[in-house]
């Protein structure tokens, strides 16, 4: 099998570095992405944004399309929910991302979003790696829920093969026999990563675990592990949330992690430009 | 989580039966589907069509649009590779089966295509799922490398609620540790789809193990295990296959087999009116 | 790694064929072991035996010590089981299969048992390899839950590599994400193993898939994939079992399966001199 | 299922602390085990233990009785291993663990460990369990390949119901479909083992990775996710060592690790008693 080449550390020794507003990802500081699973309401989301954005969070997520496992769950407010988060971005000055499940939304979710998602569920849909593969704007690659580290370079270089430099590959949590926790975390990869390839790798510790409990252990393990970033779901009533609350924590509790973060990552002397 | 409804056996007690040409599959038969991996060129389909006719097969596979692990991959020959197929399908009565990867070719494999094949790597592209659950043409849905069963039936379900009623499963092996064969081959998933769903369910026993000399045991364990059908990759030269070589059989490779499958249908009498 | 080298086919071409009282593994036909998971009482064995006779059972099961997850579930009767499954293989002419767990317990469960049992948690407990293998008894040894074939085969070189040459190894499942099943049956390891080994191979359809519905698919996967023999729970009153009761057949049950067997034995053409 | 008592929080609410020499682990501090995969020969061994005391490592491991995949691969020196690594212990004023695997050897290394190893392939030997559940030493017992943390826990149960409380957890990493490390290591069970329970988990970042350059970036994961200790493997020359060599580090390389990970347990706040 050809690997991959141009997201491999031979091609590009020098770590690669995306900007996002006034914060980068991949320049030694740890980006921290926050927000909701779904964007529920816009009343919500507008009152949330500040309170995260004060804390030191750098982008804002939300979903609008919610891939979910039954047809019958929730499914995302689709346009109306883009706006509500491009919104609560504006009203803060804050990037965000959102999930692209649809090549055919494609220049709707560009419109609004300022980092564009691809899930897990579709690491190998190549169609629509090769659909954000021509846009201008970074993407955040899910690695896929049995994706080899391999795999899902090979995933990242679908995108960049088609011109866009600027991936963000996010661990989060693989599917093996251990059921106690939602999926398994392996931080390893974050390690892994960094040795194969150039590109910035975040960890998503709210899916890895899906425990409420276990995501600040995880969000610290991968700070610890040299992580680029980590990306977590903040909901102000975990109990009410219309998707994944069980693994939802609340601001005042992200607040109490992002110190842990900032001491560990001051401990390993990484840069920490923006906090 | 909600689960699946109108693919569960409480829904709907009696098999579901589709009909595809002269052929059927749910209805206590053995469906054969046979073909190259991927549509090569227009010479070796219309002679191995024939071949394959004749020895009994019901159903022409070929891919026109592969998903590769890597975008440096032979992608398959698109539009092209779906006039061939449509073409040998039409020489031989055969109806043919192939993957639709990208939402907005919908019209043009439905145009080419008898069946519609879901790949495993889609499994979860509900956008996908959506699209040819609208469609009145049969829907072959494998299995997702590391789908669990429920997780399957709901992806069957996306189908389902759409309206098409015409869904075929396809168990074709799932990751796990073990690295002899390519995939680990789930036989006993075919007992429990019985169980839990009306659907009918077919096994590949190609890609669940990836090697040549393993495909006639798992093809004749999936048969006495009471699969409704086989999906198998043949080609009349593995050696040089542009794809999956390495699990393809010949086409005298498969007589042999269809011969044993046919002595394990008649062994514990299933009906076997299409032979 | 320095692979098997006593277990590989190249080492020996032609299939080792153990004997086993009046019946035989490994020599074309299929082998069949039934009996409860574990020894409960002496009333309940030396009835369950004849019947299991009559209907061409060849060798008989019961665990004595019995390995469990917990310490405060059910450990088996210990050397009282052992006598108790002596007996009813005195009665009826059958050979017994007992699992050793303890190398102390050597001399004791070989005194009792025409066959030792090294269970799937002890599948890399070297200790109790070498013992056996310098022990004039066949061994049955099951495959661990997450070993690789691989490692399967270099644990059964342990046993070879201190004389002992009657190793019949026991495909039960393997742990996967699936939970739907209790492990998952890896049917193409059975050809698989014919191919690297010359070892008779059989599968426990009973562990494999940990329902009750399902062995029966998973025992005739099993005999068309080509297995040597089978090992299947048998007990009169499942729902009061000790142990397992979850996924333990009938003997009427039982009676049904075997007639399948044999039907995929004969169209299959093998040898079924011990019917 | 009855799950674990003695070792859940329910039954114990507060951390269970040993003292291993002048050590500890339980009480807050991250406990140091170092040292050579196998015990190769005296020299080597009695030149690294003082190394290795300098840089703040609080016990000394070592195999003598080595489980190896295959029966061709080096064994360990048994006994005599044995005396090397209790009199590098002596020298040096370090407490020594060694592994178990021959519950007749009890006696044997009883008298010259001062903490008793249970390795993964024996994490279900219940015969091994019992025996060490008898002895007035403390335990390390390690997770297995396929081990669910409940299995593990109750695995735990067993030492503690036969009257030893002295138990200490290992996370060594679970067998996955990835191939680019040995296993994955399993940071999230750390946090999870100290919501359930009450003992002392540790982590072997060698072992999970079984990559030289994984192993700095998984001890500080561990670490910051609240390990009470970790486990490395370090040799003078890892590239000649007779077991394990690639995912070995040099003294060197471990007090570089070693500052990282006070580090990080300063910034965390944990207590640092020891170092």
């Amino acid at each position: 099998m050809p690997s991959f080449q141009l997201a491999s550390r031979e091609y590009k020794k020098e770590d690669t570095v995306i900007h996002l507003g006034t914060a980068a990802v991949g320049g030694g500081n740890t980006l921290i992405i926050a927000g909701p699973c779904a964007v529920e309401n816009r009343e919500m989301m507008l009152e949330l944004a500040p309170v995260l954005k004060d804390m030191g969070v750098h982008v804002l997520r939300g979903g609008a399309f919610k891939p979910r496992t039954s047809p019958y769950s929730f499914q995302g407010l689709g346009e109306e929910g883009l706006r509500i988060l491009n919104e609560a971005g504006r009203c803060t000055g804050l990037p965000v991302v959102t999930e692209l499940m649809d090549v055919r939304d494609g220049e709707l979710v560009y419109r609004y979003a300022d980092i564009i998602q691809i899930g897990s569920r579709n690491m190998q849909n190549y169609t629509l790696l090769r659909e954000v593969g021509q846009m201008d704007k970074p993407v955040m690659l899910k690695r896929g829920l049995s994706a080899t580290i391999e795999e899902w370079l090979l995933a990242a270089e679908y995108i960049l093969a088609e011109g866009n430099q600027q991936v963000i590959l996010c661990e989060r949590g693989i599917r093996t026999f251990e059921t106690y926790t939602r999926n398994t975390l392996d931080v390893a990869a974050v390690g892994a990563v960094k040795n194969l390839s150039h590109l910035p790798v975040i960890v998503d510790p709210s899916h890895a675990t899906g425990r409420r409990e276990l995501v600040a252990p995880a969000a610290k393990a991968a700070a610890a592990a040299g992580a680029d970033g980590l990306m977590i779901e903040v909901h102000p009533n975990p109990g009410k949330a219309l998707s994944d609350g069980q693994q939802s924590i609340t601001p005042r509790e992200l607040a109490v992690l992002l110190k842990m973060v900032r001491a560990i990552d001051h401990a390993l002397d990484r840069s920490r430009v923006h906090y």
